[in-house]
């Protein structure tokens, strides 16, 4: 039942495994739906009592679904309040739960699934936030497992709902379907070549919100954006996916073609740039998670590209996790501050990139 | 009799081998002399036809020397003015002709000895230039080698001399002894904790020049600087020589001050220069030469400091000058514009610090 954390961190969740399709571009596919009990405030009315009572209810009624074997993995609940400050940190690097859960008060927690492509947290902005996050492009089968895992907890709870509104959410931006539909991309070319502005301005046209790696008012760390749905109103749950989905084909297309630009125009320029990132992350002695982010993210395009021959995209997907700061102490098992993480961070990326290994004598 | 540059430009001089006293920080020991024929007028009131009889005339003692065997190593004679812009620039790099000599006009030419320890330049500022390098500091044997050479001319030519002045040269202040002391030095640690240009007012007080790797006007590039007598009047050669031979244990211990201070205070932040500059060189695809020397002189100090082990001091120091314009372009036998020659600089120094044998694959 317990689940350790520190193994957790030498672990990599689905999403990080790289195979899905248009893994090249697409890191991941996340859908999460946002729901309340009827008989409960919402959160930001909720007494502190509330709260508790919610949370004793789900996590219930959790571990009666679970010893019904409904439940379709190894499933995990984690008491969030009660976790050490490392450890939430380490689960939102994880994208199992979010920054404001972390950073929130009072009772709470999350339901984790060991394949960690599920996770359910309990008082975020909602009574019920379940999340799915599949590798790659894939939110059709993203949408049927969160489905299933809805209706689990339907048939359990009573949630807050509405037949003229639909579901009833904590902001009214979230009120209908409660459905966020995201996929996390790629996209160092349309960086590179300074069309990434003009993309974003397009989208935000056609009521599509971009946000950063870490969500909500993250910055965009290592070219990795997340495309999402702004509003859930009066569309069905499959027109909402499908918005999204259709949309990512057109932003696929615009980045190959920036790459296919890049490696016709400035191929050595590219080479170079990419060589250069693999080289700094296989010697440096002390770096910042923020150049580790920026270089790993042209080593990534680098493999996408053939220009790095003796690294797998899973290697470096899993390097932009743990090396994220709450993931380097979990793995090194002792809580560093900033300076000594730059130490550890450098340690552990040479260690998996090669880079410890000397290259052989020189003749002269 | 004839040299071959490509060849030249393949092997390594003397003062390169890195061999030499203290040559952690000095590189070389350089000591020129002077001399003007008495029966013709200095080069700047020179005709073109004198310069051409004194081209002639020495050359032809040149031969005589040869020919008696009183020349110590195999010596080759360049006719300077014959040469394309190209090998001009190549001996410049090599330090065996001044970039003056290279850029002017007219006939000229200069003398090589096959160990690259001694070259004559004639018609350079004065009728004869003749200059010796050793590597490290070497300052005395230097002055023993030029005396002979010296010596060897003074039996064939009447050299321009005042009981009162001593040798008599186109610029005042060569007159006297004629000569000019210098020891080439590494000094990168003093630049990085900038006490560098304190170090230069105090050697400018005590009537001592510093100049950068080319000579009067280059930019000190590399933490390369070069320490000389300003003045030759008023002084023996012995004097001279001791008044450089004296201050260089004073920059020798300022320099390794700094560097154990660095490593005492900041051995990270060293060792990750050191190491990311290592890097860099191994994986770029394109590099300035600017760039080179700046990266090379961090990984020359961190072999010296046993921060890098597999790679040798020769092999760094051969890097320096095998990067530069000429030298590429004589090592790749074609000419090469600006950014062809930074990939071939980029392909030549992956290839000597073993940049492209790929790491062993990662395990995850």
């Amino acid at each position: 039942m317990d689940i350790d954390l520190a193994e957790l961190a030498n672990s990599c969740g689905e999403w990080l495994r790289g195979s899905g399709p248009e893994s090249d571009i697409v890191i991941s596919s996340r859908i999460r739906l946002a729901r309340n009990l009827a008989d409960f405030p919402f959160i930001s009315k909720a007494s502190e009592q509330d709260r508790a009572q919610i949370e004793q209810i789900l996590h219930a009624k959790i571990e009666a679904v679970r010893a019904a074997g409904l439940l379709p993995h190894e499933v995990h609940y984690l008491d969030v309040d009660q976790l050490e400050e490392i450890d939430r940190q380490f689960l939102v690097e994880r994208h199992l739960i979010s920054r404001e859960h972390a950073e929130s008060e009072g009772a709470r927690g999350v339901l984790i699934d060991g394949g960690e492509q599920s996770s359910v947290m309990i008082n975020e902005e909602d009574h019920l936030r379940i999340q799915v996050m599949h590798s790659g492009l894939d939110l059709e089968s993203a949408w049927e497992q969160i489905n299933q895992i809805d209706d689990l907890f339907e048939q359990q709870v009573n949630y807050a709902f509405s037949d003229k509104l639909g579901y009833l959410t904590a902001c009214p931006t979230n009120t209908g379907t409660g459905l966020r539909v995201s996929v996390m991309l790629h996209l160092p070319a349309l960086v590179i070549t300074r069309q990434i502005d003009k993309v974003f301005r397009s989208l935000q046209k056609i009521n599509l919100a971009v946000r950063g790696l870490y969500g909500e008012g993250s910055q965009a760390m290592g070219d990795f954006y997340q495309i999402s749905n702004q509003i859930t109103l009066g569309m069905s749950e499959q027109e909402l996916t499908g918005k999204v989905a259709d949309i990512v084909p057109v932003l696929l297309a615009y980045e190959r073609q920036a790459r296919e630009y890049l490696i016709r125009e400035s191929q050595e320029t590219l080479h170079d740039r990419v060589s250069r990132a693999y080289g700094i992350l296989r010697t440096a002695q002390t770096i910042s998670s923020e150049e580790t982010l920026h270089l790993l993210s042209s080593v990534r395009m680098g493999v996408n590209l053939g220009l790095i021959g003796d690294v797998q995209i899973p290697t470096v997907n899993k390097l932009f996790v743990h090396t994220q700061p709450a993931h380097l102490q979990k793995l090194a098992g002792i809580e560093l501050d900033s300076s000594d993480r730059n130490i550890q961070r450098a340690t552990y990326l040479r260690r998996h990139l090669g880079g410890e290994v000397p290259p052989p004598a020189t003749q002269n």
